[in-house]
């Protein structure tokens, strides 16, 4: 016999392809969906099919956005003489959550991860170049890629790319996390805090 | 400035409702099939109307099928003096899968939980006494819910309306696990071993 009915184990399937999702949370999602109201399932499948018929990438800054350009690349009122370079969409919300920012954004879609076949080509990096000479221009860049060793690597080929221009390339402040314990730090994080010591005013 | 736009935020939403996956799953996994090809959002959600369009209930047994009644109730190899009384479908394929089993089954879809309000009347219970005055008579009731508090007390409440009628009433072994350690066996578990114990042939 057929352990499971073919719709069930192609939806298994389905989730199973999702990342962090095994096949034993993806049966669980299944039977989850089973028992839940019909509607449940009928409205995730709606809300994917609209996720790529609705979305696409700003062809500016690369950011996700309903309408090309996006929100912010439109926006007189923001800053047009800042540019931060973030790894992913979410990366930008993050930071527009901080309201200390009024910059415009450019998303690379990823890191160079050479182990993954990631080189800078994959990413939209050489997209950020021509972006230097609008007017106004541009004068500082802030690259806020993670700080990992994918994220420094990036931030130091996005570094190098922009040598020799007149701009200023910044990249975010490592250090101890607010709220964070000292004695829990680890010692990059601590060393970093440490070389990055800042005068008490 | 809207932080998500629409579509990204309703899918969290949606990802966000199923068991288990938190906002911060949600947004990965959205962020993921964004960036992953078109086909594959698209066949997740495919699969998912196909569950809910061509999965029903099995009238007999209760188990998921595509066709009513379900395969193993119309199988005509299987014994059908035995039915093994499972919580959930997942169960039949567990059991199925030891090939050691060849009766029916009787799916309850859950457990007895008075504190979530399920009660006997949500289950399918009463859908079961029927079933033991069919021809050939049923000569064995196998309890198989789970091992845990809900498992017990909904095997415990089924043995008491089967009470009265020509039919052996049965719970799967308790005891050490396969392949397990004793010494790390659980006092419940151990007990249930020793007063469980067989005579070595």
């Amino acid at each position: 016999m057929q352990l499971l009915v073919e719709p069930v184990a192609r939806l298994i399937d389905e989730f199973s392809r999702l990342p962090g999702i095994g096949p034993k949370t993806a049966s669980r999602l299944v039977f989850y969906l089973l028992r839940a109201p019909e509607e449940q399932a009928q409205s995730l499948a709606d809300a994917l099919r609209d996720l790529r018929a609705r979305i696409t990438f700003c062809s500016i800054c690369f950011n996700i956005t309903e309408s090309d350009p996006c929100a912010v690349c439109t926006d007189e009122k923001r800053d047009r003489s800042v540019i931060c370079v973030v790894e992913e969409p979410l990366d930008v919300i993050a930071i527009e959550r901080t309201r200390d920012y009024h910059g415009l954004y450019h998303v690379l879609h990823g890191t160079i991860a050479p182990v993954e076949g990631i080189g800078p080509d994959e990413l939209h990096i050489a997209d950020l170049l021509p972006r230097l000479d609008a007017m106004p221009p541009v004068r500082e860049v802030i690259i806020a890629t993670n700080p990992n060793m994918e994220g420094e690597a990036t931030a130091m080929y996005i570094a190098r790319q922009l040598e020799g221009r007149d701009v200023r390339v910044t990249r975010l402040a490592r250090g101890l996390p607010v709220g964070g314990d000292l004695e829990y730090a680890d010692e990059v994080t601590l060393s970093r805090a440490l070389s990055g010591r800042q005068t008490m005013e």
